[in-house]
């Protein structure tokens, strides 16, 4: 089992300002290539709390990813607090430069100290690259740190991250949509979750009258028993006269 | 300065099937009325890891606002596990079974066992009322436990939760619009940042190409040096030939 955890750093999450596209992305990638997400975290532009976070992290899974405060603004300290929690120095990292640099030859802006100071990396850290715009996130033991913004951290990741990620188990997925709410079902439920019990079976009921009804995800490494189980359960449903359909 | 929490409890979070949605709203609400929001916690399904996270915020922040796994079926656990992690006793709470009978009653559906399940909850819990579907949520210490489904968690804060927490220091926010991506003006932002510690200022920068820029996010609790600071910040922007609006 390949574990993994997501730090989110901004307080423009924790103000209601911003909402968090982050981690679903990430996490949709992670269920995709057989990583499991064991927790989520989002946490303030605070020092103390990225260096407590990420060793914590560290230490307990096998992948720990990091989004967020690495531009070349004053509140972009998640570089400097990752070096410190690693004991490293922070240091002009000569490849990051190169690609600013020619980044910005191209554009219209001007490579300023402000920018320059986003190819300060923690020593010995490794790259990642940022095809939309340059400055890139780097990684430091298991650790990937990539941009706040979306669009450049969606594309670090695909590009970069995840082709040097080892793929793990794959947990494939199906869904029963039940024209039930839970409360109709859940008996039905309990009598294949204790059957099956290695499964993951979880219940998620949606409420938009007149739609109303219960999503129910089995989730199994294993497509053969996944497909036994979705069967038997099917086949309960229609012994009770319940509508659903299969996705 | 009261503090706070938000635990989010769910394996279909964590999987990426679903956007987590409930902690935005209660981030938005907490700024709304002066409630400080320090960190958000999304985890699974998880007895042991619920105890462990909720007895960890509880005695950390003000106060912790936990969602999911209160519903009817088999991976509803979070009821059992926050009993547990308080020492208390899951009983048949009166008052929550007699808003599920008068529910039912005027429904097409059943009070069935499973549905009964909702009503046990941890001894000595207040209720937290919902306005949607009836099954309430409750509060335990300084913990406030609501659906998982956002709009009857949204419904249970705004109608029952809100009413009851003690409002704080509001932190005013103010938003200046600048028309340049934020390494063209991130020397402007140290200075007035250096000059201001005290405020909360944060530079987030949008990527949508025609459409690059920052959104400078100054907060603080005092107007009068709020309006200052946005004035101040302007006129350095104007002396430079930069575009923004100020919202």
């Amino acid at each position: 089992m390949i574990t993994s955890a997501i730090i989110i750093i901004g307080n423009e999450i924790l103000s209601g300002r911003t909402l968090d596209l982050n981690s679903n992305f990430i996490a949709k990638r992670c269920s995709k290539i057989g990583i499991k997400l064991c927790e989520i975290k989002i946490i303030a532009d605070n020092y103390k709390e990225i260096i407590k976070e990420v060793l914590k992290a560290s230490k307990k899974y096998k992948h720990v990813f990091v989004t967020g405060g690495i531009g070349p603004t004053h509140d972009d300290i998640t570089a400097l607090a990752i070096a410190r929690a690693f004991k490293r120095k922070l240091v002009l990292n000569k490849k990051a430069k190169e690609l600013l640099k020619k980044h910005y030859e191209n554009s219209n802006f001007e490579l300023n100290k402000s920018r320059m100071k986003m190819a300060y990396l923690p020593s010995r850290a490794t790259l990642i690259a940022n095809p939309v715009s340059a400055a890139p996130g780097f990684k430091i033991k298991n650790v990937w740190v990539m941009a706040g913004v979306p669009k450049i951290m969606q594309s670090m990741f695909l590009e970069s991250v995840e082709k040097k990620l080892k793929k793990g188990k794959i947990i494939f997925s199906r869904t029963v949509k039940v024209k039930k709410p839970e409360g109709d079902i859940a008996d039905t439920l309990y009598k294949i979750n204790k059957e099956y019990s290695d499964l993951d079976i979880g219940s998620y009921p949606f409420y938009k009258p007149p739609d109303i009804g219960t999503n129910i995800v089995f989730r199994c490494s294993n497509k053969k028993i996944l497909e036994k189980v979705i069967k038997k359960f099917c086949k309960l449903l229609k012994n009770r006269d319940i509508e659903f359909t299969v996705d």
